[in-house]
């Protein structure tokens, strides 16, 4: 129902779907829940897939050997089975994982339990975050040749970003995130409720249609650029991250110190560049 | 640095601060992390509190014997002692807990651990997550007698709340969640890089002030109003939950399953009520 100056006028709203979405990995024989979001469901097995690798549990295509809901005997007798059944997804690894090269002996999820354990590794401080990446490989991105991103591809961007989503005129509770060549073309866009998610479904999509690294790739975020929206960023190989609206200040520290194109308040013929510049070729 | 119509224009520019939060929860002689969080820093305190009553782990104020920052040999020789020494807050919990009548045996930090083992209590749907709060012993709020919610009150709200931002117009980073009395006036605004920590900021200051439940009060919030979020609100007491943007449908259904007023795209004289609309004086 609208109310407009106090009165109300009857109506149905469209609304973004979210449910919970409950990522599993498996591997010899073995199966481990790790994470549970909050998720608009569409793209799931992308959201499963680009979660595990922003994370650090897999690294290339060749450790999936399959991705599949999980549905029958084992979600066991739970209660609302028929609602469920496309609610958890599970990531079956390739023998010979893990990446760390000790042998079968199963993925690395250490990283997956850094909520309870982050302080004993590093600390906990800005500082200590980003050196928690570089202890995790993340590395400083490769100059190019000289600047070769154009301002006027770059104001282009969230326009055909909207044009692409299909949901968001509809509910007005989708995040975004879109992925551009530098020349302004888009691969592909993913929607969720979670801009991680969002994030972490186009990172899924590429991993899985073999694109990462994406050398020299722009994403673009409808919402605010966070610290974990700049490591997902870095994560799938993008050269910038530009977004409409504004970045926090760890988020500015992370691009700046591995490399990254930081753009904000990406909005008509204006923008803000608050890392990378060097990819800018400006007037 | 802006660049307006390819060309740069120096400047620079105030950023939204991020910095990670460790929660630790002690008792008994005992202590533990329990959570790590990506917070602007500032009423730490009031965030590690209303975290951990969000989460069920205290119940009143009776139960918060301290809270701390960690500073000194509990960090140990961590190498960035001086940066982290505001980033991690201990909540020392009083004898007697826990709340589950149990006796001193501490407190039941089973629930922090959801993202590991959410399926195996109640499945893994939204009809589910619904259920566990109820688990949890939320219950639907009490009837008013009667509408006393004005919509010319409502619709004055994103204006105060603005107003009374202080830290958005400079960064353009930050949400922000204030509560309202149903008359309208503003008793707290807190803000944060993140929406859950402003509201639990909001739920941790009228906690220790020994306000909760909020009965009658309005929590208006700057982002989109997730399950989470209603949850929180729930949590804290409050009667609706305001947004300037969108819900989710799972945001929906837990509000009409509680009894919540829930308003979304609160604009100019507009909104829309997606339930509890029986709290609304409409014309």
């Amino acid at each position: 129902m609208e109310v407009d100056h106090g009165r109300p006028r009857p109506g149905e709203d469209a609304l973004a779907t979210e449910e919970p979405l409950e990522i599993r990995v498996s591997w010899a024989g073995l199966s481990r829940p790790v994470a549970v979001t909050m998720r608009t469901p569409g793209a799931d097995f992308e959201l499963a897939v680009g979660f595990l690798f922003s994370e650090g549990v897999i690294h290339r295509r060749e450790q999936v050997r399959r991705v599949s809901y999980c549905v029958g005997p084992a979600l066991g007798d739970a209660q609302h089975y028929d609602a469920q059944q496309y609610n958890v997804v599970n990531v079956e690894l390739a023998a010979g994982h893990p990446s760390d090269g000790r042998g079968p002996a199963g993925p690395d999820l250490s990283r997956l339990e850094r909520h309870f354990s982050m302080t004993s590794a590093c600390g906990v401080c800005g500082k200590a975050s980003l050196e928690g990446l570089r202890l995790r490989g993340y590395q400083k991105l490769c100059p190019e040749d000289g600047p070769f991103l154009r301002p006027e591809v770059l104001v282009s961007l969230p326009t055909k970003l909207r044009a692409a989503q299909r949901l968001f005129d509809a509910t007005g509770g989708l995040h975004a995130c879109g992925l551009f060549s530098a020349e302004g073309d888009l691969l592909a866009v993913r929607e969720d409720v979670g801009r991680h998610n969002a994030m972490d479904k186009l990172t899924g999509w590429a991993l899985l249609a073999g694109r990462t690294p994406l050398d020299g790739h722009v994403v673009v975020a409808s919402g605010r650029s966070s610290f974990e929206l700049v490591q997902k960023a870095l994560a799938c190989g993008a050269c910038a991250l530009c977004s409409v609206s504004a970045p926090s200040s760890l988020a500015v520290d992370l691009a700046r110190e591995l490399g990254l194109t930081l753009v904000g308040f990406l909005r008509g013929d204006r923008f803000k560049v608050y890392a990378g510049a060097e990819r800018l070729a400006l007037g």
